[in-house]
């Protein structure tokens, strides 16, 4: 228990410290992983206490720049969205790799396409899955809204599973409030991550977007990179774009955050791609971790 | 905003890394105080997400060593247990002082003495007044804990407001189930910060100690100092130790967490000494931190 490796605490979807959600990403490149337990793994995410964490190590698939572990206080996740940016960033600043235009990061979910542009990193999603809602489900998560739903809600199978559905605008978006104890109680019973509400801003494509997984512990999540991609695989399903169409959101205004993520939808020679990108800010460098 | 300054995130109460009760430590010994924005300090201790985020300043009353100021992801304290003793713990690696006895503490409460002796840090208790509780409240307050309490609870103002009281034995304190909504109403009603529930191991001058602060935004403190502070109070009001008495605290088993707290109340000349203490150590070193 005397090996230290680097740590960063990085900021993700902003440029301003501290205005967007942070992700601690320990640096394992140089560990062999078969060495570290999972409990110490787990262990290292209740302590840092953030929603999560990240253990980069060499990737095992050589299509792949680097290997991610990724653990909220309660569990490991197969994919998300913010520790996927930040996790990125990082690498770049450890690596010293400049100029490089396309990442690819090894996760449980698969092999996950970053590209880097104008300071900006974005992910592509890999899974992205829709499934319809009976109508009994669809009442209660209604239910949990203070505002009217104006969609149908969805199932936005993402890695994490999101419920999605729009209501009237950004406004009633960033005002309405939550019964979090009936969301609690619907999405343990359907088995799902919880909700990602929007609403459009009127005289632009951007949306006000809000997050919320009580039941895994997160009651609200400041800026929510795999909700940002259910949101984008919602408009697809609900406007039926067909052609390439992008748009910006804004989170986190009700918890003091400013989060801007730009996400894309592109559609190219018969397949539809969904891209969520935005800037990142290393807020803790050069730290030692102790393993 | 492109300053930095040096970062430590410390385990406080244990030696083993992630056993104990985090502190993230931001040293702004460098900077002007004055330039620096309240909302700035409250900002970084929502976004490191820890139940306190300490910031290191020059004293200002000249018989300290340092200046702490100590946040909460809420608001501002005037003081805070395993936070002094991290920020300490920070201080002196920080300064490099070795071969210290004695270090002072210049807070919110006042001038806080911390004692360095076998590897060990204690503070001493600047406020450790006790208030008897209305039958109501503790009636209310009796019905938050799932196990009888077998002494009357008191109101313990060590900075924090704890209310204390204490149950059967070690297991029964382990074992024992609380009502999270019923306590922070009733905290809320009483402007306290919550409870201390503490057993005692049936052979041994140690007991197991839980503490609860729903109200507060943290609903079970892994390891917590003032929660001992008033622990160490209370057991002088029941129990009217005429000597010096020695005892040990367990904490945190509950939440994965192994704390370890040595607690003495010392009778000299008169006057009554409350001092807790127990091992630090630095999990994140040599950060540095944007601000």
């Amino acid at each position: 228990m005397s090996r230290t490796v680097p740590f960063k605490q990085v900021d993700v979807f902003t440029s301003t410290p501290y205005k967007g959600n942070p992700v601690a990403i320990v640096n394992c490149w140089d560990l062999d992983e078969s060495t570290i337990e999972q409990s110490t793994l787990q262990s290292i995410a209740v302590w840092t206490n953030l929603s999560e964490t990240t253990f980069l190590f060499k990737p095992t698939n050589e299509k792949c720049d680097y290997k991610v572990r990724i653990f909220t206080p309660k569990a490991e996740l197969e994919f998300a969205g913010h520790p996927t940016l930040g996790t990125c960033h990082a690498y770049l600043e450890f690596s010293g790799r400049k100029n490089v235009e396309k990442i690819y990061q090894e996760c449980a979910l698969g092999a996950v396409e970053l590209t880097i542009k104008d300071k900006k990193l974005s992910f592509k999603g890999v899974k992205t899955d829709v499934v319809s809602i009976s109508s009994d489900l669809t009442q209660e998560y209604t239910k949990c809204v203070t505002a009217p739903l104006v969609t149908e809600p969805i199932l936005a199978e993402v890695g994490p599973h999101w419920v999605v559905a729009l209501v009237e605008d950004n406004k009633t978006c960033f005002d309405m409030e939550i019964d979090y104890e009936l969301m609690t109680k619907v999405a343990a019973k359907h088995g799902t991550t919880g909700m990602i509400i929007a609403g459009k801003f009127p005289d632009s494509e951007k949306y006000e977007m809000r997050a919320f997984a009580p039941a895994a512990g997160v009651v609200e999540d400041p800026v929510c990179g795999s909700g940002a991609l259910a949101l984008a695989r919602y408009l697809q399903e609900v406007k039926k774009f067909d052609s390439s169409y992008e748009f910006e959101i804004s989170q986190g205004g009700r918890l003091g955050r400013q989060g801007e993520i730009k996400a894309a939808i592109t559609h190219s020679e018969g397949s539809i791609g969904y891209h969520i990108g935005g800037q990142c800010i290393s807020v803790v460098n050069n730290g030692e971790f102790l393993i």
